[in-house]
């Protein structure tokens, strides 16, 4: 999905709404984890509740991998019902590694061809430019490349005070360098809101994708005042578990849709 | 595997070589390209060949991934092939994420209830404690961090001359405040073997995971003068093209066999 593309699914919605897809059976209800593929299962009812509220979907897939080959099976179905439904899909997979390998896990992720095509992955900048690359071979893809995350351990090296420049904003100095607006996003959390003036001085219009509002604490307001781009909105907010376990009974789909409707009423102000 | 355990073996086969199973499916010899599950079998003959020589194993997810889930299966098959052989087993999978979410990592590559059951897992240091911390939840499992990478991207941000500290100093120096010599290892490029003196400066005593040598054109002798620790060796260098791919023909398990056992014998001088 191309940057036009995505601002226009944004305005169709009135919604910039990540829906972070991190499936935990021990947190689903029990008519959902009795099913064959209780993962997929779940993945299927949120999004169909989400759907109207939501441009983009986010399955982390660590969340995937903990459960074997059975569950990168149950990503497989949940990206390819994903398709065609005119959402950005996003593989929070933060790899990364040298030119011939990073290559390979762009293949796995983005290929049309291979098992999953979303249309973007998060990349873990720390192994430099030729870790990075590979992921813009591929026509029409997107990195997301980590900035400033919305963890406590941020602040060890990405914003540690005794590093000059800070490490996050040498990563988006030197990154924006790469890539473009049109295939380049960078992942900064809500938690960070604070800081998000300083990295739009830096990267005026590149879209963001900010984790940590809900669960974790961030503002929506504070991000979206700090951090909007005129025109083109600029920034995918992203909530997994206040929208995924909203309710633990049979009702959490419709729960699910009630948060994220909640959510897209407030995002609507801003497009 | 305990430290100790490492060390024994080590010294009973008079070799710290690590052999990096990143198969190929378009560089294997057609003999091998045409069986049901080509991975596993050329992993199954390479391990067969080479199990004299080395200590340890390092398959690279992305060349599982880039297969999808039969690669994913592969890698499983790999890995309990492994099993009972009295190796070291490495996921060089350089995740990394918060908290909760690394924890779904460990679980999938660590845990020893599931598909995998490594002894290491390589990570990436950028989002800092509390995305590797997790990784050590599991009893006797290892951490192995980047620190100083064998790509011309290291200088990007690892090595970058306008950063102070320099961050793999600043993540050597911070991280080994977390761990211990007994569930911690760091990724040296032995692309890098003159920054080795600094680096031992820092961990004199932690093991190094040393890529670079063979088909990156690091030197073996540089990295032992500069990188072994007394009484301990301290090292595993690893070598994966070079020995994967040194005969393209049918005799590829003969021509691998021969490579690491070349290499074995240069290490025998430093054991």
């Amino acid at each position: 999905m191309t940057r036009e593309e995505l601002i226009r699914q944004i305005r169709a919605k009135k919604s910039f709404l990540c829906v972070g897809l991190d499936p935990d059976v021990e947190k689903m209800p029990a008519c959902i984890a009795g099913e064959e593929d209780p993962i997929f299962a779940f993945n299927r009812a949120i999004i169909d509740a989400t759907l109207p509220y939501a441009v983009a979907y986010k399955p982390n897939t660590a969340f995937y991998e903990a459960y074997g080959l059975k569950g990168m099976a149950a990503l497989q179905k949940t990206i390819r019902y994903l398709h065609g439904k005119n959402v950005f899909t996003i593989a929070d997979a933060k790899r990364g590694d040298i030119g011939n390998t990073s290559a390979r896990y762009a293949k796995a992720f983005l290929s049309p061809e291979g098992d999953f095509n979303f249309d973007a992955v998060t990349v873990a900048p720390y192994m430099g430019q030729d870790s990075v690359s590979p992921f813009w071979s591929i026509p029409d893809k997107w990195v997301i490349l980590l900035a400033l995350t919305s963890n406590p351990g941020s602040a060890d090296f990405q914003t540690c005070s005794e590093c000059t420049p800070p490490l996050y904003r040498k990563v988006l100095e030197t990154s924006s360098q790469w890539g473009t607006e049109q295939n380049t996003m960078y992942v900064v959390g809500a938690t960070k809101a604070a800081m998000l003036q300083e990295v739009r001085r830096i990267v005026p219009r590149h879209f963001l994708l900010v984790p940590g509002v809900g669960a974790q604490g961030g503002s929506l307001e504070e991000v979206c005042e700090n951090g909007l781009v005129k025109d083109d909105i600029g920034l995918l907010i992203n909530a997994s578990r206040s929208i995924l376990y909203a309710s633990k009974n049979t009702d959490f789909a419709h729960a699910a849709g009630m948060e994220a409707s909640r959510m897209q009423q407030q995002m609507s102000r801003y497009v």
